[in-house]
């Protein structure tokens, strides 16, 4: 039994780890802090959890030592506090954006301000199990990337690697979940509900994790939010550098994907559901990707799917948790999702 | 031409009300307030209305005389600046519970405090113009009734007249504009998104009115938050005093409501549309009622749907203008509203 | 290893039901019924099921025998083929209404024709473990309640054994998988999107089981659809036959429930979850249950939720099961649901 | 007052048609058609007209002479029955596909079939009054435009007129009511609703009415469906082919729809609707056009929004006969839509 604890567990992210992590058969959930809620049950803030644990939050302050700590503090806090979290436990999983970059000048450029511990970027592993399970399997430390990052470069890979993109241009619609649980003008249900909002048109910070994982490649990225409360649908126009038949545009797919536990290929003749929705993938660490070639262009659509508290976040966490301990990958992420939903 | 203005116009009900306003054919827009946008265009709270007016808020301290004042502050705020008030225009209409009740004994229950001015309830005819026309139509003051008491009182109304009632569940289910555009946890779109919420089981304000305008009449209530934005529907359950059959309920509401401009009696054999549904009524007047009796039992099942914000709040409020000014009852409110939507 | 087959399983409960025996540690599902999609990988109806089953569907003509049988069929359905499934499996689990009453005169009236099976009503135990578990365990036949059935009487069941209950108005509210997986023109999304719908205000079928299971109690019923896939919520209106404190409500239900392992009592103080949602239990089996007692009359106000096809249907077929086998009861049904959602 | 008919009226865009003239004030409805509803009254299709008309829906074959006529039918119907309707009516608005290209070869690539009366093309104008408002002021005919072409057209074409645009990427979200009102798998709400689906990544037939109206420019286009009912959002990845800066941009929008009567530039510093959001439109038959300007690329991204009933179909209409009829533009489609919704 690996014993685990949440810094910063009262949030989205933070919940829905705390929920894979109770049912993980593999692990024994020691605490979960919260400054505002300490001292209350965790059901306060998680109310999926009623009856599933008697767990109560404390302060970060009564941090005692764990084997991996799972940080989920709001983004620019880890990097402030990390070395009393590296005393606390030798394993440290990171799902802020805090040390996915390994590059500082990239970091200033997307977040306004130098990178307060530059000298420890390069002993975190960027946690997309797809590209670098060798390296998260032997790492201490890993940095989980962002959700909208996450979906794009999952959807692009297969491309990149082969040299085959010239261009793309990446359109997410995201769910409301994705600005956390604090609610502010924009998050009014009266306003937010039915909306289809230009939230980021230019200058997402997620870029910065495409570029760095995707380089070489020429990304323009929007995105829009839609009604829904979890989920990410990335459309990626890629425009290929080289004609390819939509027959090889599968074979590239599955090569690089057909053994991936948590990487679907959806792309049917017929049906309702012939591409990937995220609304199926609701609780699941699923990344559903399909594709459809334009004839007398060279653009290639690729569609992409994913849970964003999911494989964007907590069930991600999970999975490099898993690879890094050397249990099975899918351990505790089996839920297949709900349909309908 | 009658110039009218609004206090406390930044608000949904404020933002209707001037929306109606400012497409009334009889009268002018001079003043909207709000003290947190004042100097700004007013498209600033109502995205609706850009290109529509050039008016900007200004702060209750600039209002000028008028012919007619709208007051949508909330609750509890009229009564106290109400000889304010008194003294820019000759009629005013109070959108807020202030002077609903006429008896300082309910409004103290209900409320919670005393009311501050007992003196002037009497000079308030409750602007429920299917009720009380004749009043409306020579009052200078008028108090528009709740969302929630119009809906189950037009929709209790004949029977009650009639002596039919021997006792009443209603059970409404409203839609998140009814909490007004301050943001919240409550109303924060994840949480709010998709709920069905019971909002007051039991001991809602609206009841009051209830008692004061169905007197002799047992009312049950409860109010249930669900998925939607505008709109409630109110569920009747009528335990009949006396045996009557659904003909004779079909006649009852005829003769009562046929000549209602705003009243639709909505009871079909077939199709998808048998009974009222607020989601046809966004953006009108009207208040559709429709009604199953039950076999086998002295139940009576009353249905009845508004648009909160219009028949419920500002629509109530010009119509109870148009009778004050002797103009024609269904100016400015002839919109008959979307399908589908 | 049992191994049990799904007659009926491209509907949504029997993909429901496929999901978790799919997962269920004890069972091995052998065959799936569909005469539509005969022949077709069981995705082709199921698409969360991608990649977690190579399954395909067969005709009912094609079945083998099994430990345990599913029945998922149309309500109707069940009865006319009942000695042929009997032929197939020692065990069977029907979720259909066929075999949920006990008296004829009742079914007669409810559904309009006579019973095809009247021999073998007392062989079916009503398959609600928190009232008939003993019987369930020792059975060989269970009908599964119908979910209205199912969120009414856990609702009013601790009241009503304890001789409390005058009478009862309950108002459910539901979403649109009740209704299954054929397409209306009711159930098309711009007709049912954002509708609240008065669907049964009287005369719903599922009143029988009420009165079967709940004897001596007069239950006032009306349903109505909201916006919502999954989910039901029943608000009780019960009017006591004695007057009792919201500390003795709090001690009943206690007394009954506290042990069960899919009951949760539901009532905060604070906080935006303070009664039953449905939307927190979207795939779980629990049914979460709270009050409100009124101040200054005899009603109470008691409100459960479930989701209609777990413990409304799949997730109850499925706690049958593991008591009919001597399983764990919650096996299988471990999923606590998710937040937000 | 003009007489007018519709031909086709039993269906969305038939219904919106039906309520913007019974309101308008210079057109009196004559006839309106539906084979399927032929005798009843138009409140069984379009239950937001109850109380508004008593008119009833006739067949084709019972159409008489009128002023002007609207053809509603579904694609392909129109050029089929021509002649009968130009024996009719003097003037005819079709909204149908049928009559907006003036290339046959493009109708045959689009369309998968050779046109019908080719000879008829160059009588119809292509109805989008911000391009060619003085030649529908001249015409007897005239082909409305599609919802999608006319979301894009109208963002493109200031900069389309330039020359400054090297190509376009467009990813259009729309809401169910542009499938119409025939339900299906696709539509039925369990399904649809939450939903984010890949529509047509690639193919869409109203590409066919850019490539004309927009020559020269190269467009890649996809549509998504998203949860909404009314409304189309376009999202233009606008790479241009000479670098201007973002108040340059503004300069442009300004001098091409700084007066048209419909198009609203919505693009604010702060607040919540910075950019256009289509459920602010519904009713409406305004085009709402922001943009962002990409630092350190050529892109500029530019959206359009707009209620793919109204401007994308039946405002629009209602705009072409104002202008053929020599009305005032915006008779008859003065509401400014609501907030919230």
């Amino acid at each position: 039994m690996t014993s685990v604890s949440i810094v910063g567990g009262s949030g989205y992210t933070g919940g829905e780890l705390l929920r894979l992590l109770l049912f993980h058969p593999h692990c024994s959930v020691k605490q979960v802090t919260s400054e505002r809620f300490a001292g209350k049950f965790v059901q306060n803030a998680h109310p999926n959890l009623r009856k599933a644990t008697r767990l109560k939050f404390c302060a970060i302050s009564e941090l005692e030592p764990c084997d991996v700590l799972f940080l989920c503090l709001p983004h620019g806090q880890s990097m402030g506090r990390i070395d009393d979290f590296r005393g606390l436990a030798a394993k440290i999983i990171d799902l802020s954006a805090d040390f996915r970059l390994k590059d500082t000048a990239l970091y200033a450029e997307y977040y306004g301000r130098e990178h307060e511990r530059s000298d420890l970027l390069d002993t975190f592993v960027y946690g997309l199990p797809e590209r670098h399970r060798d390296a998260i399997g032997r790492a201490d430390f890993v940095a989980c990337p962002g959700c909208n990052a996450t979906a794009t470069i999952l959807a692009l890979s297969p491309l990149q690697r082969r040299g085959l993109i010239e261009s793309a241009v990446v359109e997410v619609k995201a769910g409301s979940s994705e600005g956390g649980n604090a609610s502010s003008d924009a998050s009014h249900h009266p306003e937010r509900s039915g909306a289809v909002r230009s939230y980021k048109p230019t200058g997402h910070r997620h870029v910065a994790e495409m570029k760095q994982e995707l380089p070489e490649t020429t990304i323009y990225f929007s995105a829009t939010s839609i009604e829904m409360v979890r989920g990410i649908l990335a459309t990626c126009h890629v425009f290929l550098s080289s004609d390819i038949a939509e027959k090889d545009v599968w074979k590239i797919y599955r090569e690089d994907y057909a053994d991936e536990p948590f990487i679907r290929i959806v792309k049917e003749r017929s049906g309702i559901h012939r591409y990937p929705e995220p609304k199926l993938l609701a609780g699941t660490n699923y990344c559903d990707i399909g594709f459809e070639r334009e004839s007398n262009s060279n653009r290639l659509v690729v569609i992409s799917a994913i849970d964003n508290l999911m494989k964007g976040a907590a069930g991600q966490a999970v999975q490099n948790f898993n690879l890094m301990l050397g249990l099975g990958e899918t351990t505790g992420l089996e839920f297949p999702g709900l349909h309908p939903i």
